[in-house]
C-alpha cells in the first residue's frame, strides 16, 4: 500500500489534545471553547428532532438556513445571493475547502496558498492532484506580500486561499488589502477561496472585510463560514459556502458525492437561531475581552507578545524564556510546555510545509475566564 | 471554468425528490423513512447536548461509539476489531466512500465497480484520478459474474466495490459468493470496499454475509456501515468504516482533512443507543413484513416484480404495463409516473455509466404502512 498522502501524520490539532487529556494540562491548543453554547440553541434541536427532521434534507441545505444566510451575506457584507443557487450548507469549514478544491482544482493546475497557513489546505490540494505554490506572509507581521503573491500567479494558477481573520496570526486583512487583491486578481482567471470561519471574531473597532464586500472578489470566491465557531458549537459540524451560480454549481457536484447532505436538526435548530442576529453582533466584545484579559496576564510572563487582532487565538514568541537557552524547536516546546508546565500550545511550525520554525506558538483563549487563569498562573511561573 | 466531473448532474435522489414534493406525489424514490425514529434516540441526543457535548470530538470518533461497534462487529460477525487503530465515524456512509477511495486510489490506477450501482461511486473514482472498470451484475438477475470479475483484474487494479444487500436490485450475496470472493482475490493485492448500509435488512431468514465474517477479506476491507439507515435517522448523517489498522491510518490521513470529526452529540446518543442490541434484530423482520405488504400489493398490478432479498427496495418491470406501448425510457417512465399517476420512482438506468435501459424501476419501501396502500391504491390504476 503505498500512501496518498506520505508526508501526513495525525493533525497537530488531535495530538496536542490527546496530549493535553493524557497529562491533566490546560488545553490552550486547538481551537475549541471550553463553555457551552446557548441554552436555545439545544432547544432548538431538540424540537427539529422532535418535529421529525430526522430524514435526508435537500443536498444543499435545509432551505430556511440558506435564507437566513442569504440575510446576513445582504445585511453585513452587502452581498446579494440567490439561497437556490449561490449557498450550499458543508458538514463544517474543512469539508467546504475540501469540496471547493476537488469541484475546480484540475490534475497539474496550481493553488498559492500564504503561509502559515491551516494544515488541511495543502493535504486537499495534493488530493485533487493540483500542484502548492507557496507564499509567505510577511515574517514577524503575517501581512500579505501583495508582490510575492503577483509573482506566483502563472498562467496555471487555478486558485487562490486567503484566510482573514488568520488562523494562527490574528492577523486580519484590511479593506485596503482587500482591494490591492481585487486589482491583482481583476485580470486574471484565479478562483478565490476565502476561509473566514473567524469572521465574526474582529476587535478593536474594526470590520471584518469579507471577500463578500468587493464585487470582482464574491465574483471569483467561495466565501466559507463556521456556525461552530460563531456559536460555540464546534461538534456540531455546520459551515457554507457562499459563491457565484457556476461555482456553486460545480462545488455542489461534488458536495452530493462526498458527504450528500449535512445533519437535518441542527440545520433546522441553526436557521432558527439565526433570526436574532444579535449572538453574532456580541461575538466580538465577547471575545475581545477575554483577549485583553489573556494578553493582560501574558504580559506579567517573559512571552513576546505579538498582535492579535482577530480570531481566538494569540501567537507569543518564546525566545526571551530561560528555558530558550535549550534552544527546543516550537514542537518540542509545547511538548514540554503541555509536559512539565501543564499548559497546551500549538507550534506555529505546523502551519508550514517546510517545518519552519520561528520560536512562535499559539495559545487558543476562547476558554472560560477561570480556564484562561489558571493557564496563566502556570505559565507565569516561567 | 473546466468541470472536474462534466458527466454529473443533480443526483436523481434529488431530482426525483423536488419532483415528488412538487407534484404531490407518494414518494417512493429517494431510499428514506417517511416515519420516525425511537423516541430514546431523540432524547439521548438532547441528553449528550445538555450535558456539553457539543465541541470537536476525537477526529476517529466518539470513543464509545467505536468500542460498541467493535463489539458489535464481534458479536454479529466474529471479526475482532481494536477501536483505536481499526474503526473510524463518518459523517455517513457516501463521505466514507469518497474518502476511502481517495486515501488508496492514486491517479491511473484501476477501481472495478459492479453495475448498476450506487451514483457515487463513479464520480468518486474520477475524483481521486482513478480509471472506472465496469463491470456488469448478470443481468435479470443481478448475481455476481465471478468470471467476469476476474477477467477484470490487472495489475493496475487498486480495488473493487461491492455492495451487498445491493441498492437498487435487493439481491443479495450468500456465503459461497463471499467465498469464491475470497479465493478470487487471494493472489491479489486488490483492496476491497465493502458498502453494506442495508446489512440488517436481510429478508427470508438469510443472514448478512459481512465482509467481516471473511478473514481473508477483512484483512483488505474498508466495511461501511451506516446508522441513518439502521436507525431510521438518515438526516443525521453518521456512519463507520472499519478497516485494518494500515487501512484505517491512510483513511485517517484523508478524514481529518475532509470532514476532520463527525457530529459530537449525535455519536454520543448513537453508543448509548447502541448498548440495546434489538433494534438490529427486529429491523429484518420490521421491514420484511413491509416488503411483503408491498409485494403483495404489485401483485395485483401489472408490474412485473423481480426478487427482493434485501434492503428497502422492491424492484419492477414496466414492460407489461399498457404505457410500455408508448416506450418511455424509465427515466421519462419515472417522470410519467410521478406528474400523472402520483408515485415517484427510480429509473435503475441512472446506476449505469451509460444509462443502460432495461425497463426496471425501484420503488423504496420504508414507509408507513398507509403510504406504502396509498401508493398501491395509485399504481393499481395502471
Ligand atoms: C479542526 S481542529 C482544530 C481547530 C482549529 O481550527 C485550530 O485549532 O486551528
Ligand atoms: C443519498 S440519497 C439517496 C438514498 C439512497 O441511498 C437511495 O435512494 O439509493
Amino acid at each position: 500500500l503505498t500512501s496518498r498522502l506520505p508526508q501526513v501524520g495525525t493533525t497537530i490539532f488531535s495530538v496536542m489534545s490527546a496530549l493535553a487529556t493524557q497529562t491533566g494540562a490546560v488545553n490552550l491548543g486547538q481551537g475549541f471553547p471550553d463553555f457551552d453554547c446557548d441554552e436555545r440553541l439545544i432547544d432548538a434541536v431538540t424540537k427539529a428532532m422532535r418535529e421529525g427532521h430526522n430524514q435526508y434534507p435537500p443536498m444543499p441545505g435545509v432551505p430556511a438556513l440558506r435564507q437566513a444566510m442569504a440575510a446576513k451575506m445582504q445585511a453585513l457584507y452587502g452581498l446579494p445571493c440567490d439561497p437556490d443557487t449561490d449557498i450550499t450548507v458543508t458538514a463544517g469549514a474543512t469539508q467546504a475547502i475540501l469540496t471547493a478544491i476537488l469541484a475546480v482544482v484540475h490534475p497539474g493546475d496550481e493553488v498559492i496558498v500564504l503561509e502559515p497557513c491551516y494544515d488541511s489546505y495543502v493535504p486537499n490540494i495534493e488530493l485533487a492532484g493540483g500542484k502548492v505554490v507557496r507564499v509567505p506572509l510577511v515574517p514577524g507581521s503575517f501581512r500579505p506580500d501583495f508582490d510575492a503573491i503577483a509573482a506566483a500567479i502563472t498562467p496555471r494558477t487555478r486558485a487562490l486561499i486567503i484566510n482573514s481573520p488568520h488562523n494562527p496570526s490574528g492577523q486580519v486583512w484590511s479593506a485596503d488589502d482587500m482591494r490591492r487583491l481585487d486589482e491583482m486578481l481583476a485580470p486574471t482567471d484565479v478562483l478565490l477561496i476565502s476561509d473566514e470561519v473567524y469572521e465574526h471574531m474582529v476587535f478593536d473597532g474594526q470590520a471584518h472585510q469579507s471577500a463578500a464586500r468587493h464585487p470582482g472578489l464574491a465574483a471569483r470566491a467561495f466565501i466559507i463560514s463556521s456556525f461552530g465557531k460563531t456559536y460555540h458549537v464546534t461538534g456540531w459540524k455546520v459551515g457554507t459556502v457562499v459563491a457565484p451560480a457556476p461555482l456553486t454549481a460545480e462545488f455542489r457536484k461534488v458536495h452530493q458525492f462526498n458527504v450528500f447532505t449535512v445533519n437535518t436538526p441542527m440545520q433546522h435548530a441553526l436557521a432558527a437561531y439565526m433570526a436574532d442576529p444579535a449572538p453574532y453582533f456580541q461575538l466580538a466584545a465577547f471575545y475581545q475581552r477575554k483577549r485583553d484579559l489573556f494578553r493582560d496576564g501574558l504580559a506579567q510572563t517573559r512571552f513576546r507578545l505579538l498582535p492579535g487582532q482577530g480570531t481566538y487565538f494569540q501567537c507569543v514568541g518564546i525566545e526571551n524564556l530561560a528555558v530558550a537557552e535549550r534552544d527546543l524547536s516550537e514542537a518540542d516546546f509545547c511538548q514540554w510546555l503541555t509536559r512539565e508546565i501543564g499548559v497546551a500550545a500549538i507550534p506555529l511550525s505546523a502551519f508550514y510545509g517546510n517545518g519552519f520554525d520561528q520560536k512562535v506558538v499559539r495559545f487558543c483563549f476562547a476558554k472560560k475566564d477561570e480556564t484562561l487563569k489558571a493557564a496563566l498562573e502556570r505559565l507565569a511561573r516561567l
